[in-house]
């Protein structure tokens, strides 16, 4: 594989583009803006800049997406379009020497000592089943245990009760405390010689707080197992760093780091990617193939089984651009102030009940919450004639939810990216008091 | 699920304005322009218009895309992107509904039955390997044969090495006769009682040959088996209708059917993806998940685990508008003149040997040959200085190319879509000439 070349250099110039696009944003407006006409950084994403009154708190679910990841999505299409990989003309070299500048990108993002070991795939979703699908039954046995934590996202819990199952091993859960903290007594109680694989969520989709990732990874290591993260709801909030948590594998999606939707990675350790088999296959994959078997390129081809979305591959890098000329510590910032903001502000309402810990800054874009006797779903449709956009449900984490014990196993969410403001939060406090009102009449 | 609303068809307004986009390019131009100024179809398609000298013959590994696609892909984000199923807002209600038009859709251009029985899923390969991943290990058992062609793309031919290797049943292939055509007698001495699934190429994407797949459907329904198709490399080109065809099983991708990377369809009888369990796990898939255990959603959400392209699957809406504004009959007339002209003028040289059928009306958009002594890579790479874009390798066919005996296992292969036109494949010729000129001296 190259490292970058002229060529893929400048195939990559949309994404180096977005640094200058954004300088716009690189003022560190921590204060956070009272509303969109303050707010530079809501003009750098064309839907939020269509609906200047929508107040978009849903970015955990999927997030909005800059405008310099549009055009070079757009661009590929029309400038580079080809078939990677598997052509010897000028487009299709172009394609591979951008996915390649793409993989470096990602890898250096996310302090991968190798660009190799970045496996592109279609989620975070995805990029778990590869690892519980692949990588787990050749180390798993009859009697092992996998340790998960109760706030799994459905996508990195599923795949293991299958594994676990498959093996004959058992499904093993760390309850956190009732603040949300994965205490060191449960670890101790929890993680053992037994445990060969630990997959545990960085950053919850519900609860907001980031677990203990480096001590979990030491612990499992101590044991001889294996630490898989799931970094769905970490990698776009907080610096992501997988030498640095000493992970064997990392999850993430794109779509919820202002990258297109369809994309994800899976980074793994150098000699478990090359260890484990694919997963999918066909295509590129291989390395020879006869009638009745075949063999296998070296990763990352390997588990990029089919064409891949090079476009996609192509807008990531430059999402990725996109949050470093931003700056990772100004998006934490930022979301802290406005998460800070919300429940001070949610906190004034005493038919709120707030969920998860008490302290704003255990919580990482994310506030979730129940109006007192009033279903999620009717809050959440409620707000959406304010156009306040908020999810309710499950969050795809029914046993979290189950372990809560919330009523209707379900509950509100509001989810704060860096691009919102002190507006956004101002319209689901006013939203909030009007289903109140609309319920108990005034 | 809800069928079309009026927000949903407000929704779809962009790909019903491909239609009327496209009008331009109604007249259906059978005689194939001579050049770019003729030829009303490649100003529909931005890479094409921006490249007027490129030679583009490779649309086999992935078409261009038309203006259309690429607007309604881009209009998503930035007007209606939210997270799909999961929301209770407008956005997200928007952004489910836009996923059903799209699944209406694509029913309808391949003549299913129910829109719930198509899956949107990354491409061919992944669609391929969900039948043979999930839905062979319920039907396979020790003894059973599964029979596949010689032709098969890697996609559909590792999956069911695999798929036998785990169920102990045998891989068999159908072999072509020296023009490609399987013959009645392979098939009464291949398709017997102990072929519990066949699985087929509809056109192979280096002879271009469309396979009988009625014929073989019938045949191997008599013996109670299953029938799969893969239609990657004949949606694009031919009318195709599961109905008609009487296939369990459709397999095919967005990007070669001018829609975007990351998407594709398996289309499956109902009760057998009723029956089946999912393939990849988590997400919105599932009906209620317990610590232990879970029970799935109703097909198609039980194979669509995490968050759902929905810009790209808007945007395949897009693509089969635009095909059937221009006209499956249309597309398949002009490449079959343009196929018959190509054959006509690689057949004057005597330096060049046609793989596959000598009648190019044999050839659905593909020829394939190669230049008697020089290597498929370097035609390639000489072709490419005269911006003449073609294919050069193993096509992900290498057990095919074994069987036809070509030198290096490999061959050119040039893949021509509605949009060329007589001028591309002058340029082919042109090159082809100064390929030989350059290894022979003039």
């Amino acid at each position: 594989m190259t490292e970058t070349t002229n060529t893929a250099a400048s195939a990559c110039a949309i994404a180096d583009a977005a640094h200058a696009a954004a300088t716009s944003a690189t003022a560190p407006d921590i204060v956070c803006a009272a509303n969109i006409a303050e707010n530079p950084y809501k003009r750098d994403f064309p839907l939020l800049a269509n609906h200047p009154d929508l107040a978009f708190l849903d970015s955990a679910a999927t997030a909005q997406r800059p405008k310099t990841v549009l055009d070079a999505q757009r661009r590929f299409y029309e400038e580079m379009n080809a078939n990677a990989l598997r052509g010897l003309y000028r487009l299709s070299v172009e394609a591979t020497e951008a996915i390649d500048v793409a993989r470096n990108r990602v890898a250096r993002f996310i302090g991968a000592p190798k660009a190799q070991d970045v496996v592109m795939c279609r989620n975070a979703s995805e990029a778990l089943n590869i690892v519980a699908k692949a990588f787990a039954p050749t180390v798993l046995e009859p009697g092992d245990e996998v340790c998960i934590t109760i706030m799994e996202h459905h996508s990195n819990l599923i795949p293991w009760q299958q594994a676990c199952r498959a093996a004959g091993a058992k499904l093993v859960y760390l309850y956190p405390d009732e603040n949300g903290i994965i205490t060191p007594e449960e670890m101790d109680a929890k993680i053992g010689p037994k445990t060969k694989i630990l997959s545990c969520v960085h950053v919850s989709n519900v609860l907001g707080i980031e677990n203990p990732v480096k001590e979990l990874g030491r612990r499992v290591h101590e044991q001889g197992g294996y630490f898989v993260v799931d970094g769905a709801q970490s990698v776009p909030h907080v610096k992501v760093d997988v030498t640095e948590i000493g992970c064997d594998f990392l999850a993430f999606s794109a779509h919820k780091l202002f990258g297109p939707f369809g994309m994800g990675v899976l980074w793994g350790k150098d000699e478990l990617l090359n260890a484990m088999p694919p997963f999918l296959t066909g295509g590129e994959m291989i390395d020879n193939v006869t009638e009745q078997d075949a063999t296998w390129a070296p990763v990352p081809e390997k588990f990029e089984a089919g064409t891949q979305d090079a476009a996609g591959i192509y807008a990531t890098a430059a999402a990725v651009a996109y949050v470093e000329s931003v700056g990772i510590d100004v998006i934490e910032a930022r979301e802290k102030a406005l998460v800070a903001y919300c429940m001070e502000e949610l906190g004034k309402l005493d038919f709120v009940t707030i969920i998860g810990h008490p302290d704003a800054n255990m919580h990482h874009g994310v506030v979730s919450f129940n109006v007192n006797g009033i279903h999620p779903h009717d809050v959440a449709s409620i707000l959406d004639m304010d156009q306040v956009a908020i999810r309710a449900g499950h969050h795809c984490a029914q046993p979290l939810l189950t372990w809560l014990g919330v009523e209707n196993l379900a509950c509100c969410r509001a989810s704060l990216a860096f691009y919102n403001d002190k507006g956004d939060v101002d319209k689901l406090v006013a939203g909030l008091n009007r289903v109140w009102s609309m319920f108990h009449g005034e």
